[in-house]
This record gives structure tokens, C-alpha cells and sequence, in this order.
């Protein structure tokens, strides 16, 4: 791999594109599996195939766990039975469930049935828990010793998993019913006296994350206590699995991308399909709903606009800013919306919270009206004197500052207390999504503006 | 640490509160320092330096790198010179370098003076690295032999550092000049004969990045090709440090908050500054700048509006459908810029493939659009016949239909487009705020809708 990954993907797909085979051959074996797989996503059909075929099973394994799930899936239904079996022997157990997760149901029957007997029935425990959850994300595989062995016993017992530096570098400790007691170090193992009780010499930190946990909790276990993996546990505290740093990651990014889209109204999840891969039917599925919704629902906005028709026709200098004081609501609700779901979902914040937030998002709210009706008067003051007829120059500067001050303080607090009522309905809180904040503060600035002009002009 | 942490958290912050100090001192004995950590940010003054008097040296540096960089600088510097020195001492360097950088000149200055010799020049050296740079955030504590060492050359020269699991788990092989060529796994080493060379075991994976590369590169490098830890590399390959699993989830969180924020019209970073710490003060700082800016900016739209006031004034029942024209843009818009900057930010889509981007929103914009207009001109069809006298109600209908198709269409294009435009000009995408889309296209809107509504209805 001394060579420019870049540079291989463009020769590996030369050497696909014009049949040669040999040569292509001979480019793989200097490219890393993730760099193939990066590569695959843009080839076409054929190419695919020739390249699947050039793969030995124990390569086409590796470079299967680099595969985008959806892609991996295509792969393994164009593979006779044979093959497909001999894949999955060399696929870890989490990755199989993945990808029989990601298949139709016939696929994922057909699929199962290729699975040696221990891998199915491991296969179906693991399927029993929700693709997002701690146990449908966990590796089945990691290292454990039994409290009441001796340091003999227990480097004995781990000879079977001595070639796996990843498992090795995290020992759990287990009681008889293999419920979680501590962990141990392969350093402690190796510097104690072979007949020294692993209990006196383990370490009794208990982190570990229950199976039907949100994945996202699990990340976020590791990173505040900097953990390079954390034990799946069920009811009981028995080790059902681990969820490792590279998963740790995957995760971290697939749950960051929900929440911006679901925050743009864009709802389900990618999973595993990028932007370009997804068809416009599917984007269509994700966009349509709440721009839908949200159209329906700015006919309301429309009939406020429509009963204050009569104000806009009296007072047509209204028209000016009628756009800016709607807009400054949607910008500054859309903020402290942003502001505080990401506080929440970083865990900054939780629900004791609100009152405190309510009191930070009025005063920021209030300020940054404040100061943007000043600097708005004042536009009106030195600009707008050739328009502001029949009315005079400081009461449409005055209605103008009010209502948009009055506005910005209204949609700040409104953007930050629904994220916050959505966690209590025990929602996500990103499912408030901006355009919706903008479409409800749309009605209360045409009702704040309108309303200011009667009372400051006498309309 | 067999006790809920939220409960020790509340007995620790009970014992502080009352004094106690003894059971403060016994409670903090079962508490991970992450725990004590997140109970320290929600203490007062008063408690917080009883706590920090309660901890010795040792446990006050592993507590402080659990800290928030902010908090962690205000203990510092609360601290006698003398403590502030050994807790530097076992303080690993790039956390040193972080709590420097997060520092006052002049409290930097002071604080550079307490580390030692050979600590100081360290510091001095990742100090030229950008805060965001891998340089700026790797840890300098690595594993690594010669290519040309023997097998017990290696075993002898690791030595040194046979305490530490964390440096073994990756071993990289250099050349004489420092130069990567390769890493080592330790079982390498203890399964091979003492006289075998490590050229003829390594592995001669050369995954690295630059010092003065981006951190996310790091941790995207880290994330393709499932890797624990990636080696920082100067221009001639010669190995700074490594960025490990726990730096790349933090990086991680950092950067998706600042692009989530930034989208958001919110500039600036939060760096460690949590949601609630920051003052009212800091939070207008990052907040204030945009919403003023489309403020003025929305003053366009105004004239706009105020410019087809005649229009407004003939057929008023375009009033009750303007919001919904205009809004339609914002959403889309957002949807499709949300998009494409989530698929920028995880490498999915390059600059190269634009036309590509531009050419799927299009027929997806296009599809909303008709899909929402036929919605909408259904609405008016059944329901708006009471109102849009003198105007045959299929002209209405036709008028809003269209306009919110084009609307849609263009503002989905617009949404696009503008995050790639500002990848070519080599800014972040991100930069192309939600809000700055929705208020350009609110012009767009209102263009659109009074030119339809002008030639269908012919006002």
C-alpha cells in the first residue's frame, strides 16, 4: 500500500473497463479491501461481477465488510449457494446479522439456511434485537475469564483467542452464570504468578451498556469514559457482546446524520445508502411528507395575511418589512432549536433543565431583538424617508423595532421549548424539525406586526 | 464502581454542600473520575476547590483530563505553582498542549515555565500546530522499533514501555530517519524467533496523515479503513504521533456540531463550552451576526413585495397563498442543501460530481413540486370557491399550482447548488446557512408567484 490509493482505484478500474483480468488481479492485491469497496460504489455492472470473480472467498469476505450493507447484499445474492456459505463462515457474526437485516425476507431465509449451525442459531439470537439497538450492534466476539480461576487457569482458556490482538487488549471477568464482575489486563495475566486469583488482581469497573439500549448510548459511554469498547449486558449483567471503537464510529455518524436530516424534515434513515445511490423515489419518500404537510399548514399564515389585508392596503410601507420580521423569527427559532437539541443529544442537557434554558433563551432572545430593531429603526430613520408617507418617519420605525424585537424573543423561546416538550412526549427531540419552527413562527410574526401597526399608526 | 454514578454524583455533591468533607473524600473513591467530572460542572465555586483540595496530585491530573478544557484551565489555575507542576507531570502532552492552547497568553506563558525541560520543548513543538490540525491533536506517545532491529532488538527496546497496553496495541516500524514504513503487532514479535528481522514480519500498511492536514481527515481516514489509531506524519513521512479511538470519536462530535451549528446561521465554535456554561453574552456572539445580516437582507423581499403591492391589492385572495409559495422554497431548499452538505462532509459526493448532484435534485425538486401543486390546486378547487371572487376559481388554482411547482423546483436546485459552489470556492459547504437559502429564495418566491399570478389571471 505504498502506492496513492487513489491512483489504484483509477488503474483498477482501467484494467476492469478493458478486460484485463491478470492485470487487474495484480492491482488488488496492492489495494486495501476499504479502497476496492470505494471503488465498487462507482463501477457498473460488469465491472462488479468481474471483479467478485476475481476474489478468492477468504478476500471476498474481508472486502464484503467494507461494502456499504446494501451493496454487500447485491453481492451475496449474485454468489452460488457454495460460495455464499463459505462467505459467511469467514464473516464475523455481527456483520451476518447486518447484512440479514439489510436483505428481503425470502433473501435473509435463503441466507440463514446457508449458515453453518452455530452461526444461525447465533444469527437468530442476535436478529431478536432492534437494528439500533446495543444487542443489534454488538460483536458476539470478546475474551472472558471466570472470576475464580487462577491466572494459569485463565491464560490456559484464552490460548483458544492468543492470535486475536483485538480481543486480547479487553478481558472481561464473569461469575459462574456469566454475569459481569470487572476486567482484567493481559499485562496483569502475564506479570503475576500463575497461581494468583484472578479476583484479587481484577478490575472491578462494571461499564457496560444493557442490549436493548439505544446504540447511541453505548457511544456515548465510550466516549465519556475514553473506553475502546463496552460490554453489551442483558437483564440480568450476563456479557452477551461488545461494541467496539470501529463501530463506535459508524454509529456516531450514522446517528449525526439522522438528526440533521430529521431537524431539515427529511425523515427515515440513509441506513447505508448514499446520496448518489439513493434513487429519486427514494429521496422523494424522505423530502415529500413535510414539505406536504408544511404547505397545508402556511395556508393558516395565509389567512392571518388575508384578515390583515385591509391594515397591509391602508399602510403599504407594511409590505417593506413584512418579510424581514416573518423571516427574523424562522432564523433565530430555527438557532436555539439547533442549539438545544444538539446540547440534548450530546447530553448537556436534560429535561431538569428547561427551566434554565427557558430563562437563557429569553434573555438571548431578548437582546438579539433588541438589537436588531435598533439597527432596523435606525435603517428606517436615514433611509426610508421617501416612502414612509402618510405616516411619520419614527411611528414606522418604532411599529417596525417592536414587533420585530417582540418576534425575535417570541421565536427564540418557542425554538427552544418545543425540542424540549418533544423530549418529555418522549420524542426525539429533533423531530421538531426547523421548517416546522418556521411555519409556526410565520403566524405569530404576521399576527406580532400586524398588530404593532394598529395599535403605533392607528390603522 | 458497582453504584449508579448519578447516585454518587448526588452523594458527592451532598458531602461537599455539607461540609463533609471525610465522606466527600470516601465517596470519591468509588467514583470514576468521568463521574466526578460531570458533577463538577454543576457545582458552585465553594465545592468545586474543596473537591479539587481533596484530590492528590495523581488523581487531580487524571480528573483534569475528564474536565472540559475551560473548567480544567480554571482549576489550573487556582492551583499553587508547585501543584500546577506535578500535575503537568503526569499529564500526557497533547492534553498539556490542549489545556495550553485553551489558556491566556499570560497564564500560557506562566504555565509553560512549570513543565519540565523536556516536556516544555514537546509543547513548544505541537504549539505550531494548528488547534484543528492532526498535529494540534495527536499524542506524541507512541510504539516504535527500527526495520533493520532484530526481533530481540525490538522486545528489548520496547522494554521501556511494556507497562502501557494502550502504546503496544500498535507498533509502527520506521526507518533511520523516523520515516514510516510499516507497524508490527506484538505477536508478531512474541511468536517469532529473536533473530528474525522485523523487515521480513511487518506489515507494510503506510495508512498516515499530515500534521497540518484537517483533523476529520484523520478520523475519515480512521473510519474507511477500521483503524484503532492512524500515525500523524510530517512531509517526509516521518512519524509526529498518533490520533487514537477516543481523540476521533471527540473529533468527531466537534466537527459535526460546529457544521450542524454553522448550518444553523451560528457561527463560531463551542470548542468545550457547554450549552448551559456559555454565557448569554457568548451565545450572542455566535448568534447575532447572521440573523442581523438577513435582516437587512430581507429588506429585498420587502421591496419585492411592496413592488406587486398593486397585484396584492387587485386579487387578495393571493394573499392567503403567498406564505406557502414562499415558505415551499425555504423548506426545499433546506431539505436539498442538508443533503448535499451531509454527503460532502462524509466524503459521499466530490466536486466532480455536480452535474450528477444538480442533475437528481432537479427531477426530485420537480417531482415535489408537482406533487405538492396538484395537492394544493385539489385544495382550492374543493374548498376556496367562497373566496376567490372575481377570478374563475380554476385560473386561482392554476396560478398557485404553478408558481409553487417552479418555486419548489428552483429553490431545490438553488439549495443544492450553493454548497457546491462554496466546496469549489474552498469553503465549507456547511457556510451556505439554511437560512441564508431561505431568505434568498423568498425572492425568488414572490417573483415567481405575482409573475404567474399576473399572467394567468391577468391582473
Amino acid at each position: 500500500m505504498e502506492t496513492d490509493p487513489q491512483f489504484l482505484i483509477r488503474q483498477l478500474d482501467e484494467a476492469l473497463g478493458s478486460g484485463a483480468h491478470t492485470e487487474a488481479r495484480g492491482i488488488l492485491n496492492d489495494m486495501h479491501p476499504a479502497d476496492v469497496a470505494e471503488a465498487f460504489a462507482k463501477m457498473k455492472a460488469v465491472q462488479r461481477s468481474v471483479l467478485v470473480s476475481l476474489y478468492d472467498d477468504e478476500e471476498l469476505a474481508s472486502f464484503i465488510e467494507y461494502l456499504p450493507l446494501a451493496d454487500a447484499v447485491d453481492v451475496l445474492d449474485g454468489l452460488p449457494d457454495q460460495l455464499q456459505a463459505s462467505v459467511f463462515h469467514e464473516l464475523p457474526d455481527d456483520h451476518i446479522v447486518d447484512l440479514l437485516q439489510e436483505m428481503e425476507p425470502a433473501q435473509q431465509r435463503d441466507s440463514i439456511e446457508l449458515l453453518s449451525d452455530e452461526k444461525k442459531e447465533k444469527a437468530e439470537d442476535l436478529l431478536k434485537f432492534p437494528d439500533d439497538s446495543a444487542g443489534g450492534r454488538m460483536t458476539t466476539a470478546f475474551a472472558s475469564v471466570r472470576v475464580d480461576m487462577t491466572v494459569g487457569d485463565a491464560i490456559h482458556a484464552l490460548e483458544r483467542v492468543k492470535e486475536d490482538t483485538e480481543l486480547l487488549a479487553r478481558i472481561y471477568v464473569l461469575d459462574r452464570n456469566d454475569r459481569l464482575l470487572g476486567k482484567v489486563r493481559l499485562r496483569d495475566l502475564t506479570f503475576s504468578e500463575h497461581d494468583v486469583r484472578i479476583r484479587d488482581i481484577m478490575d472491578d469497573e462494571m461499564l457496560a451498556v444493557n442490549a436493548f439500549a439505544d446504540q447511541e448510548d453505548a457511544v456515548q459511554m465510550m466516549a465519556k469514559y475514553d473506553l475502546m469498547a463496552v460490554p453489551v449486558v442483558n437483564g440480568s449483567m450476563q456479557v452477551l457482546g461488545v461494541i467496539t471503537h470501529d463501530d463506535a464510529l459508524d454509529i456516531q455518524e450514522e446517528e449525526t446524520t439522522e438528526d440533521i436530516e430529521m431537524q431539515s424534515g427529511i425523515v427515515g434513515s440513509t441506513a447505508d445508502e448514499a446520496y448518489l445511490k439513493a434513487s429519486v423515489a427514494d429521496h422523494l419518500k424522505r423530502r415529500l411528507g413535510w414539505v406536504m404537510v408544511l404547505a397545508l399548514l402556511a395556508i393558516v399564515s395565509g389567512f392571518v395575511l388575508h384578515s390583515f389585508s385591509g391594515e397591509l392596503g391602508k399602510a403599504i410601507i407594511l409590505a417593506i418589512y413584512m418579510p424581514m420580521v416573518v423571516a427574523a423569527g424562522g432564523n433565530t427559532g430555527g438557532q436555539a432549536a439547533t442549539m438545544v437539541i444538539r446540547a440534548m443529544s450530546l447530553g448537556e442537557i436534560g429535561p431538569q433543565a428547561w427551566l434554565q434554558v427557558i430563562w437563557k433563551e429569553m434573555r438571548i432572545g431578548l437582546l438579539i431583538g433588541l438589537a436588531t430593531g435598533l439597527c432596523i429603526a435606525l435603517q428606517i430613520t436615514l433611509f426610508m424617508g421617501f416612502i414612509v408617507h402618510p405616516f411619520q418617519i419614527w411611528k414606522v420605525a418604532l411599529t417596525v423595532a417592536v414587533s420585530l424585537a417582540t418576534q425575535i424573543t417570541a421565536s427564540t423561546v418557542i425554538g427552544a421549548a418545543l425540542p424540549m416538550l418533544a423530549k418529555m412526549a418522549k420524542l426525539d427531540p429533533a423531530v421538531v424539525a426547523t421548517p416546522a419552527i418556521t411555519t409556526m413562527v410565520d403566524v405569530t410574526g404576521l399576527f406580532i406586526y400586524f398588530t404593532c401597526a394598529k395599535l403605533v399608526l392607528g390603522i
